[in-house]
């Protein structure tokens, strides 16, 4: 049995879809166990609206909630009680194998941080989400963890993503690219130059600088960015979207014959949405901390939680970190040997 | 009138779509003669192509072209007759009132600055670029110019984005807002966190952060902006209507009435394309430097060439630059009271 904590005040729909969303991924994964953190009446009284699977769903008590409004590390710091606290603390004791939060994201990847540490090698830990784009899923890190990374943290970023891509995205040989504002090596700030020589370098299979044009082409099945782009690039994605369907729906009522085409057009519009549908995706891993942190956006659906589940449970079951450690060690071995002028990167003790 | 040199060899279709939009300029607007610099022959070859209204067009001769691969401050330094060099010298020595250049953005940053030096008071130059939103057009700067800014260059990008958008896109109290990974003002780095109090102090309409996915929505006239992100999110929205387009036509192939449907619809999809087209916007004022430069992208079609001469003309008649003079003495003025612990920003001598 996989075992994983759900956060359950964690999301601007906590508890009703957060549990909902648990029971489904119960209903869905028979090899899967589900703790829910937070208040227990609260959780309780959303469970006994839904036909649970027996003994799949237990509840683990937290008195308080981190807000979405809280300070990352204060909420940290002083909430210990907090129902992502609680689930965090679970899978420090190994009391679970994964945890699942759609809550604050900023104590999300401070509590994992703070409490389970890195994993062997790892300087900073990195948010992987998944992106629908013209050729299948590629995968981005970092979306927020690391707002100015340093050419190391990019080189590790991505060898994580290549990690990603060959055991959650079921690809053969993931190609590599590094957000910049140009193709040409010289582009981009001095740890993005150095990253380019760094990933370059490392074996991995590297298609150079990519610009914001290629992001949903799937020019690479891994971007690797820094947190602050990447963020800024995938909360304007999900917005994008829903902007289109209004101005289509918008130009649409002004013409008779258009809204009939329209209706014609609707199966085929609905198939669009879903498939660049970031619920569908999931949750965005963690990677990098020492143990298993599916993070989920703050307003996920109870599908979006479900999928989430999914995506830790296929961490656990694919050893995604064991994969990173052992990643970490046989590339940095290979780049020790080369000349670089950063900061050297410590040899990792498997 | 107005004389405006253009860049003839600048650009991906360069001279052919240059001297193309160059035509459609002089025939539109009766108050402007045009300058084309670069290869006499290779220019006067296209312009044989076209009616060319008696006088409106003359050519300059240059004999070098900085290529796109070019490094900008290379290309600068040593290719002192390039039909860019060229164009910014005859600016320089005031015998054009403007330039217009779709080659090498980097190159046209570089030869801008270095040659005609900034306004009085500024410190970094921040391109400027109008953006297609839910609500009309917005600015959002800098897109490409400065990949790192300080707080006090952030300040000074919001200064000018704000007479940008009440003196060429007509709007009586400009909004701006700061592009963060958040809305609180922690958020970010900390020449974020500086600039939000900058801007916050300044008596401009400050709406605070905002988001990726506010881009598009028209939250604010004016987007403020490091130089990368704004350089990733326009690349990006660059290509997402294409794909977009390439989605609904691959899902519409599929089903025998949708394809009907999307023939109905046509009409309304050409509408939003023409709504969410960058070349109605025309080229980006590159803000900051002592003469009106715009920046047109390398791949420019005619018309785009002639709607960033109409942004140049009308830059030239709004007095764009005298209105930053006076905005960034006068915002300063009312900011070097209040405590910053930023470097101080010198009082400017007007």
């Amino acid at each position: 049995m996989i075992k994983i904590a759900v956060d359950g005040m964690g999301g601007d729909y906590a508890p009703q879809l957060v549990v909902e969303g648990a029971v489904q991924a119960a209903n869905s994964f028979h090899d899967v166990e589900i703790v829910i953190t937070g208040k227990e009446d609260a959780i309780k009284r959303e469970l006994y609206r839904h036909k649970v699977p027996g003994g799949k769903i237990s509840i683990c008590h937290a008195s308080e909630v981190v807000e979405m409004s809280d300070s990352p590390v204060q909420a940290v710091r002083k909430k210990k009680d907090s129902s992502l606290s609680v689930a965090i603390q679970l899978l420090k004791q190994k009391e679970v194998d994964a945890v699942v939060t759609a809550g604050n994201t900023g104590a999300a990847v401070a509590a994992s941080t703070l409490n389970l540490g890195l994993l062997p090698g790892i300087k900073r830990p990195g948010i992987a989400i998944a992106i629908p784009t013209l050729h299948g899923i590629s995968v981005a890190i970092d979306v927020g963890a690391n707002i100015d990374p340093t050419a190391e943290h990019l080189l590790q970023y991505a060898i994580m993503a290549e990690i990603y891509a060959r055991y959650l995205l079921k690809k053969k040989k993931p190609s590599i690219g590094l957000l910049n504002i140009g193709e040409e090596e010289s582009k981009g700030t001095e740890a993005l130059q150095e990253a380019y020589k760094l990933i370059r370098d490392s074996g991995l299979n590297f298609v150079g600088n990519i610009e914001g044009r290629d992001f949903f082409t799937g020019k690479c099945d891994c971007i690797v960015c820094d947190g602050f782009s990447g963020n800024v690039v995938l909360k304007m994605t999900e917005s994008i979207l829903e902007m289109m369907i209004k101005l289509i729906t918008k130009e649409i009522q002004k013409d008779f014959l258009a809204r009939i085409g329209a209706l014609l057009c609707k199966p085929a519009f609905e198939s669009i949405r879903r498939e660049t549908n970031y619920e569908e995706a999931g949750g965005a891993p963690l990677l990098g901390v020492d143990g298993v942190v599916i993070i989920g956006h703050g307003i996920s659906s109870a599908k979006a939680i479900c999928n989430a589940i999914r995506v830790a449970r296929e961490s656990v079951v694919e050893h995604v970190n064991e994969h990173i450690i052992e990643g970490i060690s046989s590339r940095i071995g290979n780049h020790a040997n080369l000349p670089s002028k950063t900061t050297p990167i410590p040899k990792v003790n498997p």
